[in-house]
């Protein structure tokens, strides 16, 4: 009997408990073990649940308990969530986390325990929640030499992008329906910064490339300058706006960059038509070619599935630590994402005119848009792809005020 | 060091020999092993290769080296293969193999004695080429109880029926050209008639619900009578044809519905933007809801992909046996599908009025379809879901002769 703790019982882990009882029996199957939840943590009451007689307000009660052998977290945070991992890693208890901004931060570190005690510290749910991203990587794309992923990975901000796509509903009132659905934390910032999207591409970059990457080095620009003037102008030429989440090997591999961007794409890239709440995660490798990875990102059951697969997994490889591993980052690791080669859609006011004269005189090959009731002071174009520090370089001859700058994705 | 065998040197296995020494370094890495290829197994001269001293023409230097603990199988067809892969298993060898054909009509057996043995027998490249789907399916969805798996599991009907809906070519000049590009053989029918996907069906449904399904079980249409008529209607409702394996659990769990043929399924489907040689495979999970995996189906460098990824598994593994198990078959496992509830598309000719005024009686709630130049004695419309044994009972009162009949699912 393999016994299990569950610290945090808020959306994610009470999920956890619920789907571990629904399908308890095919998961012992499959874990080839008998087991069960012994202690879940959490200050709050909840006497309601049918589990009431498992619930404790003390850690200590987890991490001295020898026969709690896996710890799920899905408290959230890094304190003290970190805390309470390294802790139970060090006592030689298996950890399986949801919690992305844990990992993005302090993921090296807890890995290194891990292999050092020779259990496992496994986290399938922090990137796409149920969509299985991390495993396929390490395992299933072994063979390759990834050398980019690009994925949509904040369900709130797709849903966003999404109605003003689809619905031609402004920014704000997108940003409404979504608090009103649930989609958005009353303070939505995490998502609509980009942020939530940058502790992702952390762990994607980490995993695909064997060195930490940290939030702090991620260039991040949210979503909240978007118009729909913006997307009126793309929608013209066939392309949409999605919040992309990159990074990708420099040539000799000592170097990645890594962003968190709004991008125009065009349509017919397979992660344009990722819509709604929906993720994506696109893994380019050497032999393989694109593989694109799509499902719900978000939610108490989905969520709560890739935690209990990761349970499982540990279960089954109760002694073998599972071969995932990367190294501390350094200050250098990160490239400046200037030098990173973009298209750029700009849209301005001024005097039409003169500014079509001067974008025409600094660039060749620019595509100027259009779209129905543009006032007259304003003018739109695209710029071809060229380091994003020579296209800053050539505005400077450009007159005009910019409204927006949007980044050219050609995925 | 382990020693590995591959036995065929087709255009999957030489994709294997050159994706392992191309990024051997990494590979063992990943695998925590020396590794390297001992022995390459075909009939025909390869002297041209920097690996001309590891051929051999005789099967028994691979089953009599000790050293060898693992061996691709990547010959294709059912015989010899299957007495080589078993004999390799029951001298205690993993396998790792690509043929769908092989698994889908022996891969109860196979991976019994697999089992027996303590080795693995691992075969991820055999459905949808490089992209992980198996490995998915069995661990990081193990939390939930799949329901129902839907494709695009073959990458030259897929051009073929892409071919047809973009640019309105005839299947007989896509098909022309399928060939020309290498997307198809000279004879297409394992492809065309729906062969290939309903070995791939099977394998999923065994993995995903635990007991096998055979090739002569499922009921299988290709797509050689699908006509440029068909595409046009169904665009004017924004619906496209694609050709769907299918695998469903029935109430109770002990029937299942197993099915390839052209479906009409809606654009909004995430299966509907899957285009040209791309495969994608949705499962339905009742925790995670709808996942996709997607990718190129097929290729000599994406399969070889998959399969060095399960060597590297093998490799990591290899006196802990995989818990990857199916029981066999039986006759009344597989349940009729035409008790199965589909939509119906149906084109007919004759007395247009005649024909209307009897399927308005026959149906409620069907929906008549207009394409540009119809002929005068053309109609076409769409039912609402039910059996299919009830829409075949109403179509008997429905007079004019059937051109096309498409069933309609809505994923």
């Amino acid at each position: 009997m393999i016994k299990i703790a569950v610290m945090g019982h808020g959306v994610v882990g009470s999920g956890v408990v619920e789907v571990f009882y629904k399908n308890r029996e095919s998961i012992q199957q499959k874990a080839g073990h008998e087991m069960d939840i012994a202690h879940i943590l959490d200050l709050r009451e909840f006497p309601e649940t049918p589990y009431a007689d498992k619930f404790t307000k003390n850690f200590d009660d987890i991490l001295n308990d020898e026969t709690v052998k896996i710890v799920v977290e899905t408290m959230g945070g890094v304190h003290p969530a970190y805390d309470y991992v390294k802790a139970c890693l060090q006592n030689g208890k298996s950890v399986v986390t949801s919690n992305k901004e844990l990992v993005a931060t302090m993921g090296a570190e807890l890995i290194h325990i891990a292999k050092d005690k020779n259990v496992n510290f496994l986290f399938e749910a922090s990137v796409g929640g149920g969509i299985p991203i991390l495993r396929p990587i390490t395992q299933c794309l072994a063979a390759n030499e990834i050398t980019e992923i690009d994925g949509i990975l904040n369900g709130t901000t797709n849903y966003i992008l999404t109605q003003m796509i689809q619905n031609a509903v402004s920014f704000e009132d997108a940003l409404k329906t979504a608090q009103q659905l649930g989609y958005a934390e009353r303070d939505p910032s995490a998502d609509v910064d980009g942020h939530d999207a940058c502790r992702k591409i952390c762990i994607l970059s980490a995993l695909a490339f064997g060195k930490h990457v940290y939030p702090k080095q991620v260039y991040t620009e949210g979503i909240s300058k978007i118009t729909l003037a913006d997307v009126a102008y793309l929608e013209s030429i066939h392309h949409v706006i999605k919040l992309i989440g990159k990074t990708k090997k420099l040539e000799g591999g000592k170097h990645v960059f890594a962003t968190v961007y709004p991008a125009v794409i065009s349509s017919h890239c397979q992660l344009a038509s990722v819509d709604d709440v929906y993720n994506a995660v696109m893994v380019r490798g050497d032999a393989i070619g694109d593989v694109v990875f799509y499902g719900r990102g978000a939610g108490k059951l989905p969520t709560a599935s890739a935690v209990v697969a990761d349970v499982i997994d540990c279960a089954k490889h109760l002694e073998t630590r599972k071969l995932l591993c990367w190294a501390d980052g350094d200050d250098d690791y990160v490239a400046d994402y200037k030098t990173d080669t973009v298209g750029m859609y700009v849209r301005m006011n001024g005097n039409t005119d003169a500014i079509k004269a001067d974008v025409n005189g600094a660039f060749s090959g620019v595509k100027f848009l259009s779209r129905a009731d543009a006032p007259a002071d304003e003018i739109a174009f695209v710029t071809p792809a060229m380091p994003e520090k020579a296209f800053d370089e050539k505005m400077q001859a450009v007159g005009g005020e910019i409204q927006s700058k949007i980044r050219v994705l050609d995925l």
